[in-house]
Protein backbone atom coordinates (compact mmCIF):
# COMPACT_ATOMS: atom_id res chain seq x y z
CA UNK A 1 0.00 0.00 0.00
CA UNK A 2 1.51 3.50 -0.94
CA UNK A 3 1.97 6.46 0.89
CA UNK A 4 -1.17 8.06 -0.46
CA UNK A 5 -3.33 5.16 -0.59
CA UNK A 6 -3.10 4.55 3.14
CA UNK A 7 -3.70 8.55 4.03
CA UNK A 8 -6.83 8.55 1.83
CA UNK A 9 -8.27 5.21 3.53
CA UNK A 10 -7.20 7.13 7.11
CA UNK A 11 -8.36 10.49 6.56
CA UNK A 12 -11.97 9.26 6.29
CA UNK A 13 -11.89 7.71 10.02
CA UNK A 14 -10.24 10.97 11.48
CA UNK A 15 -11.14 14.18 12.41
CA UNK A 16 -8.80 17.19 10.52
CA UNK A 17 -7.28 17.94 13.57
CA UNK A 18 -6.12 14.68 14.08
CA UNK A 19 -5.39 13.83 10.90
CA UNK A 20 -2.60 16.95 10.98
CA UNK A 21 -1.43 14.71 13.99
CA UNK A 22 -1.34 11.71 11.79
CA UNK A 23 1.21 13.63 9.37
CA UNK A 24 3.27 15.04 12.15
CA UNK A 25 3.19 10.81 13.34
CA UNK A 26 4.28 9.56 9.57
CA UNK A 27 7.01 12.35 9.14
CA UNK A 28 8.26 11.81 12.68
CA UNK A 29 8.40 8.21 12.32
CA UNK A 30 10.07 8.05 9.12
CA UNK A 31 13.11 10.55 10.44
CA UNK A 32 13.49 7.94 13.75
CA UNK A 33 13.40 4.74 11.22
CA UNK A 34 15.92 6.34 9.47
CA UNK A 35 18.00 7.15 12.51
CA UNK A 36 17.76 4.11 14.70
CA UNK A 37 17.66 1.77 11.48
CA UNK A 38 14.36 0.57 11.37
CA UNK A 39 12.14 -0.24 8.26
CA UNK A 40 10.66 2.94 7.28
CA UNK A 41 8.40 2.05 5.07
CA UNK A 42 6.29 -0.07 8.06
CA UNK A 43 7.34 2.90 10.04
CA UNK A 44 5.69 5.28 7.56
CA UNK A 45 2.33 2.19 7.75
CA UNK A 46 2.07 1.94 11.17
CA UNK A 47 2.16 5.96 11.80
CA UNK A 48 -0.63 6.59 9.06
CA UNK A 49 -2.80 3.65 10.76
CA UNK A 50 -1.99 4.19 14.34
CA UNK A 51 -5.20 6.17 15.65
CA UNK A 52 -7.38 4.44 12.35
CA UNK A 53 -9.60 3.63 15.59
CA UNK A 54 -9.77 6.85 17.62
CA UNK A 55 -13.13 7.86 16.77
CA UNK A 56 -14.83 4.83 16.78
CA UNK A 57 -18.11 4.53 19.68
CA UNK A 58 -16.88 3.00 22.95
CA UNK A 59 -19.76 0.20 22.44
CA UNK A 60 -17.81 -0.94 19.04
CA UNK A 61 -14.36 -0.98 20.52
CA UNK A 62 -15.83 -2.72 23.88
CA UNK A 63 -17.30 -5.46 22.07
CA UNK A 64 -14.49 -6.00 19.89
CA UNK A 65 -12.30 -6.71 23.04
CA UNK A 66 -15.07 -9.04 24.19
CA UNK A 67 -15.32 -10.78 20.79
CA UNK A 68 -11.47 -10.84 20.32
CA UNK A 69 -10.48 -12.22 23.44
CA UNK A 70 -8.46 -9.13 24.10
CA UNK A 71 -7.02 -8.28 27.78
CA UNK A 72 -10.14 -7.68 29.39
CA UNK A 73 -8.61 -5.68 31.57
CA UNK A 74 -8.71 -2.94 29.42
CA UNK A 75 -12.37 -2.47 30.11
CA UNK A 76 -11.52 -1.18 33.91
CA UNK A 77 -8.84 1.38 32.43
CA UNK A 78 -9.46 4.60 30.32
CA UNK A 79 -10.86 3.86 27.23
CA UNK A 80 -8.35 6.09 25.98
CA UNK A 81 -6.27 2.68 25.56
CA UNK A 82 -9.16 1.10 23.59
CA UNK A 83 -8.21 2.71 20.00
CA UNK A 84 -4.88 1.12 20.05
CA UNK A 85 -5.62 -3.02 19.92
CA UNK A 86 -9.15 -1.98 18.26
CA UNK A 87 -6.86 -0.35 15.83
CA UNK A 88 -4.54 -2.84 15.08
CA UNK A 89 -7.62 -5.23 14.86
CA UNK A 90 -9.67 -3.28 12.44
CA UNK A 91 -6.44 -2.62 10.24
CA UNK A 92 -6.37 -6.03 9.32
CA UNK A 93 -10.04 -6.54 8.80
CA UNK A 94 -10.76 -3.48 7.09
CA UNK A 95 -8.21 -1.85 5.50
CA UNK A 96 -6.37 -5.69 4.73
CA UNK A 97 -3.11 -4.77 6.29
CA UNK A 98 -1.53 -7.82 7.89
CA UNK A 99 2.18 -7.37 8.61
CA UNK A 100 2.85 -8.53 12.15
CA UNK A 101 4.98 -5.59 12.71
CA UNK A 102 2.84 -2.65 11.58
CA UNK A 103 -0.15 -4.12 13.23
CA UNK A 104 2.09 -4.69 16.92
CA UNK A 105 3.22 -0.86 16.35
CA UNK A 106 -0.49 0.08 16.33
CA UNK A 107 -1.41 -1.86 18.93
CA UNK A 108 0.98 -1.20 21.38
CA UNK A 109 1.49 2.05 20.24
CA UNK A 110 -0.24 3.84 23.80
CA UNK A 111 0.43 0.66 26.73
CA UNK A 112 3.66 -0.25 25.09
CA UNK A 113 4.60 -3.33 26.27
CA UNK A 114 7.10 -6.21 27.54
CA UNK A 115 10.26 -6.33 24.68
CA UNK A 116 9.15 -3.52 22.38
CA UNK A 117 10.17 -4.18 18.84
CA UNK A 118 12.45 -1.46 17.51
CA UNK A 119 9.12 -0.42 14.96
CA UNK A 120 6.95 -0.61 18.30
CA UNK A 121 9.25 2.16 19.70
CA UNK A 122 9.37 4.22 17.03
CA UNK A 123 5.93 4.44 16.79
CA UNK A 124 5.44 5.50 20.35
CA UNK A 125 8.04 7.71 20.11
CA UNK A 126 7.00 9.51 17.18
CA UNK A 127 2.90 10.22 18.78
CA UNK A 128 4.92 11.17 21.69
CA UNK A 129 7.22 14.03 19.88
CA UNK A 130 5.96 14.75 16.76
CA UNK A 131 5.58 18.54 15.80
CA UNK A 132 2.12 19.55 16.76
CA UNK A 133 2.35 17.76 20.66
CA UNK A 134 2.62 20.55 23.30
CA UNK A 135 2.86 19.38 26.80
CA UNK A 136 5.36 19.56 29.95
CA UNK A 137 8.46 17.70 29.24
CA UNK A 138 8.46 17.13 25.07
CA UNK A 139 10.99 19.11 24.40
CA UNK A 140 13.28 17.16 26.40
CA UNK A 141 12.12 13.79 24.68
CA UNK A 142 12.73 15.61 21.58
CA UNK A 143 16.02 16.31 22.62
CA UNK A 144 16.73 12.50 23.88
CA UNK A 145 15.47 11.18 20.72
CA UNK A 146 17.77 12.53 18.63
CA UNK A 147 20.59 10.46 20.37
CA UNK A 148 19.40 7.92 22.42
CA UNK A 149 15.58 5.99 21.36
CA UNK A 150 15.45 4.23 24.81
CA UNK A 151 16.59 6.88 26.66
CA UNK A 152 13.88 9.19 25.09
CA UNK A 153 11.54 6.36 25.40
CA UNK A 154 12.06 5.98 28.78
CA UNK A 155 11.44 9.69 29.56
CA UNK A 156 8.18 9.72 27.19
CA UNK A 157 6.73 7.00 29.63
CA UNK A 158 7.47 8.42 32.31
CA UNK A 159 6.09 11.76 31.81
CA UNK A 160 2.33 9.67 30.69
CA UNK A 161 2.90 8.16 34.30
CA UNK A 162 3.47 11.25 36.14
CA UNK A 163 0.59 12.58 34.19
CA UNK A 164 -1.43 10.38 35.33
CA UNK A 165 -0.43 10.09 38.89
CA UNK A 166 -1.14 14.18 38.83
CA UNK A 167 -4.76 13.70 38.15
CA UNK A 168 -4.99 10.49 40.66
CA UNK A 169 -6.01 8.60 37.60
CA UNK A 170 -5.36 4.50 37.68
CA UNK A 171 -1.90 3.59 35.69
CA UNK A 172 -2.55 0.84 33.16
CA UNK A 173 0.15 -1.94 34.35
CA UNK A 174 1.19 -2.49 30.90
CA UNK A 175 2.65 0.83 31.12
CA UNK A 176 4.70 0.20 34.22
CA UNK A 177 5.83 -3.47 33.00
CA UNK A 178 7.09 -1.87 29.97
CA UNK A 179 8.92 1.25 31.82
CA UNK A 180 10.23 -1.35 34.04
CA UNK A 181 11.41 -3.60 31.07
CA UNK A 182 13.52 -0.88 29.79
CA UNK A 183 15.05 0.73 32.96
CA UNK A 184 16.47 -2.65 33.03
CA UNK A 185 18.09 -2.78 29.52
CA UNK A 186 19.92 0.82 30.18
CA UNK A 187 22.80 1.55 30.89
CA UNK A 188 22.53 5.02 32.63
CA UNK B 1 3.27 -9.06 74.45
CA UNK B 2 3.51 -5.83 76.31
CA UNK B 3 5.17 -2.99 74.73
CA UNK B 4 8.76 -3.08 76.91
CA UNK B 5 8.79 -6.76 76.01
CA UNK B 6 8.51 -6.34 72.36
CA UNK B 7 10.66 -3.24 72.29
CA UNK B 8 13.73 -5.34 73.57
CA UNK B 9 13.54 -8.11 71.32
CA UNK B 10 13.56 -5.52 68.00
CA UNK B 11 15.76 -3.94 69.64
CA UNK B 12 18.62 -6.79 69.04
CA UNK B 13 17.84 -7.12 65.44
CA UNK B 14 18.01 -3.36 64.62
CA UNK B 15 20.80 -0.65 64.75
CA UNK B 16 20.39 2.17 67.16
CA UNK B 17 19.23 4.61 64.02
CA UNK B 18 17.10 2.42 63.14
CA UNK B 19 15.85 1.79 66.49
CA UNK B 20 14.91 5.44 66.97
CA UNK B 21 13.00 5.10 63.84
CA UNK B 22 11.09 2.60 64.88
CA UNK B 23 10.38 4.30 67.71
CA UNK B 24 9.13 7.22 65.49
CA UNK B 25 6.76 4.55 63.50
CA UNK B 26 5.53 3.30 66.48
CA UNK B 27 4.52 6.16 68.12
CA UNK B 28 2.94 7.97 64.70
CA UNK B 29 1.17 4.75 64.27
CA UNK B 30 -0.72 4.50 67.78
CA UNK B 31 -1.48 8.33 67.29
CA UNK B 32 -3.04 7.45 63.36
CA UNK B 33 -4.81 4.59 65.02
CA UNK B 34 -6.25 6.23 67.31
CA UNK B 35 -7.23 9.19 64.59
CA UNK B 36 -8.97 6.60 62.14
CA UNK B 37 -10.20 3.67 64.40
CA UNK B 38 -7.47 0.90 64.13
CA UNK B 39 -6.82 -0.97 66.80
CA UNK B 40 -4.06 1.11 68.80
CA UNK B 41 -2.62 -2.52 70.12
CA UNK B 42 -1.82 -4.00 67.33
CA UNK B 43 -0.75 -0.84 65.32
CA UNK B 44 1.97 -0.51 68.08
CA UNK B 45 3.02 -4.55 67.67
CA UNK B 46 3.18 -4.10 64.35
CA UNK B 47 5.10 -0.56 64.04
CA UNK B 48 7.41 -2.13 66.61
CA UNK B 49 8.19 -5.35 64.28
CA UNK B 50 7.57 -3.96 61.11
CA UNK B 51 11.98 -3.55 60.16
CA UNK B 52 12.22 -6.96 62.48
CA UNK B 53 13.88 -8.27 59.11
CA UNK B 54 15.61 -5.32 58.15
CA UNK B 55 19.38 -6.58 58.37
CA UNK B 56 19.33 -10.41 57.76
CA UNK B 57 21.76 -11.27 55.30
CA UNK B 58 20.41 -11.27 51.89
CA UNK B 59 21.29 -14.85 51.37
CA UNK B 60 18.83 -15.77 54.10
CA UNK B 61 16.52 -13.45 52.86
CA UNK B 62 16.19 -15.01 49.48
CA UNK B 63 16.23 -18.65 51.05
CA UNK B 64 13.12 -17.83 52.84
CA UNK B 65 11.40 -16.06 49.93
CA UNK B 66 12.34 -19.44 47.78
CA UNK B 67 11.67 -21.68 50.75
CA UNK B 68 7.99 -20.10 51.86
CA UNK B 69 6.76 -19.92 48.37
CA UNK B 70 6.63 -16.17 48.47
CA UNK B 71 5.97 -14.17 45.19
CA UNK B 72 9.46 -14.93 43.49
CA UNK B 73 9.45 -11.59 41.60
CA UNK B 74 10.50 -10.14 44.82
CA UNK B 75 13.92 -11.81 43.35
CA UNK B 76 13.79 -9.71 40.72
CA UNK B 77 12.97 -6.41 42.31
CA UNK B 78 15.01 -4.46 44.68
CA UNK B 79 15.91 -6.43 48.33
CA UNK B 80 14.87 -3.66 49.88
CA UNK B 81 11.23 -4.79 49.46
CA UNK B 82 12.51 -8.15 50.79
CA UNK B 83 12.51 -7.71 54.84
CA UNK B 84 8.70 -6.79 54.49
CA UNK B 85 7.46 -10.35 53.73
CA UNK B 86 10.38 -11.93 55.05
CA UNK B 87 9.74 -10.07 58.13
CA UNK B 88 6.31 -11.27 58.42
CA UNK B 89 7.56 -15.04 58.67
CA UNK B 90 10.17 -14.54 61.06
CA UNK B 91 7.92 -12.07 63.30
CA UNK B 92 5.49 -15.45 63.52
CA UNK B 93 8.52 -17.72 63.46
CA UNK B 94 11.03 -16.74 66.34
CA UNK B 95 8.82 -13.92 67.96
CA UNK B 96 5.51 -16.26 68.37
CA UNK B 97 3.52 -13.28 67.42
CA UNK B 98 0.69 -15.07 65.09
CA UNK B 99 -2.09 -12.51 64.65
CA UNK B 100 -2.81 -12.63 60.79
CA UNK B 101 -3.13 -8.77 60.57
CA UNK B 102 -0.63 -7.77 62.29
CA UNK B 103 1.32 -9.79 60.28
CA UNK B 104 -0.07 -8.66 57.26
CA UNK B 105 0.37 -5.33 58.11
CA UNK B 106 4.27 -5.82 58.20
CA UNK B 107 4.37 -8.09 55.48
CA UNK B 108 3.09 -4.87 52.87
CA UNK B 109 4.64 -2.07 54.52
CA UNK B 110 6.64 -1.42 51.76
CA UNK B 111 4.93 -2.74 48.79
CA UNK B 112 1.36 -2.03 49.82
CA UNK B 113 -1.25 -4.69 48.54
CA UNK B 114 -4.73 -4.50 46.40
CA UNK B 115 -7.07 -3.71 49.37
CA UNK B 116 -4.86 -2.24 51.93
CA UNK B 117 -6.69 -3.24 55.87
CA UNK B 118 -6.96 -0.09 58.11
CA UNK B 119 -3.83 -1.25 60.14
CA UNK B 120 -1.68 -1.92 56.77
CA UNK B 121 -2.64 1.49 56.01
CA UNK B 122 -1.38 2.76 59.59
CA UNK B 123 1.68 1.45 59.26
CA UNK B 124 2.49 2.13 55.75
CA UNK B 125 1.71 5.58 56.56
CA UNK B 126 3.73 5.71 60.03
CA UNK B 127 6.78 4.23 58.20
CA UNK B 128 7.00 7.37 55.78
CA UNK B 129 6.16 10.41 57.86
CA UNK B 130 7.31 9.34 61.60
CA UNK B 131 9.36 11.99 62.59
CA UNK B 132 13.03 10.83 61.93
CA UNK B 133 11.96 10.92 57.80
CA UNK B 134 13.34 13.68 55.91
CA UNK B 135 12.61 13.95 52.23
CA UNK B 136 11.02 15.59 49.81
CA UNK B 137 6.88 15.84 50.03
CA UNK B 138 7.30 14.40 53.47
CA UNK B 139 5.86 17.52 55.29
CA UNK B 140 2.64 17.25 52.25
CA UNK B 141 2.01 13.96 53.42
CA UNK B 142 2.51 14.56 57.31
CA UNK B 143 -0.43 17.52 56.30
CA UNK B 144 -2.82 15.31 54.62
CA UNK B 145 -2.15 12.63 57.56
CA UNK B 146 -4.24 14.82 59.59
CA UNK B 147 -7.50 14.65 57.77
CA UNK B 148 -7.55 11.76 55.16
CA UNK B 149 -5.76 8.55 55.51
CA UNK B 150 -6.49 7.58 51.83
CA UNK B 151 -5.16 10.98 50.53
CA UNK B 152 -1.86 11.00 52.45
CA UNK B 153 -1.63 7.33 51.81
CA UNK B 154 -2.20 8.13 47.87
CA UNK B 155 0.57 10.73 47.84
CA UNK B 156 3.09 8.93 49.66
CA UNK B 157 3.09 6.26 47.12
CA UNK B 158 2.96 8.44 44.83
CA UNK B 159 6.10 10.37 45.73
CA UNK B 160 7.85 6.66 46.53
CA UNK B 161 7.16 5.74 42.54
CA UNK B 162 8.55 9.29 41.70
CA UNK B 163 11.15 8.94 43.57
CA UNK B 164 12.14 5.28 41.62
CA UNK B 165 11.45 7.09 38.25
CA UNK B 166 13.49 10.23 38.81
CA UNK B 167 16.53 7.13 39.56
CA UNK B 168 15.66 4.88 36.24
CA UNK B 169 14.46 2.21 39.16
CA UNK B 170 11.60 -0.70 38.35
CA UNK B 171 8.31 -0.03 40.21
CA UNK B 172 7.22 -2.80 42.11
CA UNK B 173 4.07 -3.99 40.22
CA UNK B 174 2.28 -4.44 43.59
CA UNK B 175 2.76 -0.66 44.20
CA UNK B 176 1.14 0.31 41.26
CA UNK B 177 -1.86 -2.25 41.76
CA UNK B 178 -1.91 -0.91 45.08
CA UNK B 179 -1.73 3.00 44.05
CA UNK B 180 -4.37 2.19 40.98
CA UNK B 181 -6.55 0.55 43.73
CA UNK B 182 -6.51 3.60 46.34
CA UNK B 183 -7.40 6.03 43.67
CA UNK B 184 -10.39 4.22 42.83
CA UNK B 185 -11.65 4.42 46.25
CA UNK B 186 -11.13 8.40 46.15
CA UNK B 187 -13.62 11.09 45.48
CA UNK B 188 -11.66 13.68 45.34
Amino acid sequence: MDREGALQTVKEHLTDHRYQHTIGVMETAIVLAERYGADVKKAELAAIFHDYAKFRPKDEMKQIILDQGMEQQLLVFNSELWHAPVGAFLVEKEVGLNDEEILDAIRYHTSGRVGMSLLDKVIYLADYIEPGRRFPGVDEVREFAKANLNQALVQAIKNSIQFLMKKNQPVYPDTIYTYNDLVKLRED
